[in-house]
């Protein structure tokens, strides 16, 4: 996969906290690779990146649109399309992370090869994936899991690895999503993949590896989700966690978009997770719960952190609030 | 989907038990439609059908080759494409129920072009599916799961569908995999859709209905299986049962192809399988417990039954030594 930087980013026609997480992720984890950002007419959405249409960034030296958008059904909308076509016109590679394929659109395709330029659909591994095996790989890994979607569980894998880096860890981030993805530069979008092999993909990206090597998998979804769940448990299966970080956005009271379902609790969540992830590594254990506490006031939010800290007998932390060093001073 | 019968059933160049599944069970549940049957030089498994050269079977009439066998990785062996081409050239269409498709063979896709045959490659679903919802829907739902792959859970659902529909049930069969698809003639392989689809697909297949109508839903993998427990999870919240019906097989002691895997026990199975059924009907329950008693001696296999159906107090049977009138005459 060469995805050729910099990078104008799409944020869409709709100013959604959610619609625009690839291109939010990208932005925070790899600025470097950011050049600008653009919305449709009558959105205000913004990253804080320089507002370019697609001419000034293709001027300014872009080499790839970002698609950078999510909606639950991965479809790419109709009101893109020009957008895109565009891109391509202007002389960008265009890269999407929804499970519709660009090359599936004809108009695209065509635009594409008439222009000689690529088309990245991210969210679909190019390669041949085996069914998961189940054998214990050497190695240690730690997967987050989450409450719901979108609660922090790429953010705090990301948070994690930095810090860890940063003191001599040997440390891999494993993405396993298109932002996460799109970050690392490799991976396999496990929601993607045909559902006989969720397990075997995620066993593919965190192979064997030296017995001091850490793997932190970036989990999906949520046991929770009614959507999404079988996404989940594969994942734990695959992942065969050492240790499990359960992610949690604080005040989140219904599952993401089936206002029907109510959000677990902490305690329902985990032994929910322990009990899957235990058919394929029987010692899994808890190793910290990372809270998303942007919706609280910084004193409430330290509250409740040192609380659950307490109740678990783990540590608890929120990785854009508090950072993870607590975690890493014990591991 | 227009699958033209009759048709000639490939057996393939193992005499394995399992790996002819899918002609198996065409042969068993519509031997109206089988005109013959077809192995490798060497092998001599046999559903008992008339042995017929694919020249033969052309001649007599058949329409359509079936590669009617299953593997783990769903790949099309390099050993049976001869026979596909054979086939299409004799004038037959094909179909598979392979992950891997027919039409990305290039050499079969050529010759399948050049004949004016049809490939059916019923494991991929053509058209749109959405993601789950989780919203309640009208009608009775029925759910087949198992302690492992491949123990009735596809037979079960079908005996079942069969004695209601002769009592005067309103009741209808909906095919989860490539077997039951073939037998049904409708329907979603649910192992083959992409993850993020499981539980919708699975919606899709078994909407509203009118209250007294039932749904028996073909369960697929199981969650203690470490290779494909994903799937089944993703089948429980999209099936939204009220009932399920426990499948397994007397005496087998490890998981299908994963030795070091043990097959869990019925109690431990069915909590597992209510834990998750819970998130999208709280109110499910075990029906019933079906036994394949296949390994057993008869009077063995009664005694295990009634034992069986003591401890859980409900209708246990083995539904080709006893049938299932015990299940339906308490519906």
């Amino acid at each position: 996969m060469q995805i050729k930087p910099p990078f104008l980013l799409f944020l869409g026609e709709k100013n959604h906290p959610l619609a625009a997480k690839m291109s939010r992720s990208i932005a925070q984890w790899r600025p470097e690779l950011c050049l600008g950002e653009l919305t449709s007419e009558g959105n205000d959405l913004t990253l804080g990146l320089d507002r370019l249409s697609i001419g000034q960034a293709a001027e300014a030296g872009a080499k790839t649109f970002i698609l950078g958008l999510a909606n639950s059904g991965g479809t790419i909308s109709s009101n893109w399309i020009p957008y895109i076509l565009e891109a391509l016109e202007s002389g960008l590679d265009v890269l999407s992370g929804m499970h519709q394929r660009l090359v599936d659109i004809p108009e695209i395709r065509i635009m594409a090869e008439k222009q000689g330029r690529i088309l990245h659909d991210i969210r679909h591994h190019q390669g041949v994936i085996e069914t998961g095996k189940g054998r214990k790989r050497t190695g240690k890994r730690i997967l987050t899991v989450g409450t719901d979607c979108s609660v922090g569980k790429m953010f705090t894998a990301l948070a994690l690895e930095k810090e860890m880096k940063a003191r001599g860890f040997d440390v891999d981030f494993r993405a396993t999503g298109q932002c996460g993805l799109l970050i690392a530069g490799s991976g396999v979008c496990i929601d993607a993949v045909v559902a006989d092999f969720i397990a075997g993909a995620v066993e593919m990206i965190s192979p064997d590896n030296d017995p001091d090597h850490w793997d932190i998998i970036e989990g999906q979804g949520s046991l929770f989700n009614p959507s999404f769940a079988g996404v989940s448990a594969g994942l734990l299966h695959g992942a065969q966690p050492d240790y499990l970080i359960l992610c949690h956005q604080v005040g989140r009271k219904t599952i993401k978009d089936l206002p029907d379902y109510a959000v677990p609790g902490l305690k329902e969540c985990l032994e929910a997770n322990l009990n899957i992830a235990r058919l394929t590594n029987p010692d899994v254990a808890l190793m910290a719960i990372s809270l998303n506490c942007r919706d609280l006031a910084s004193e409430e939010a330290h509250a409740i952190i040192e609380k659950v800290s307490e109740e678990f007998s783990v540590p608890c932390f929120d990785p854009m609030l508090t950072g993870v060093s607590t975690l890493v001073d014990i591991i």
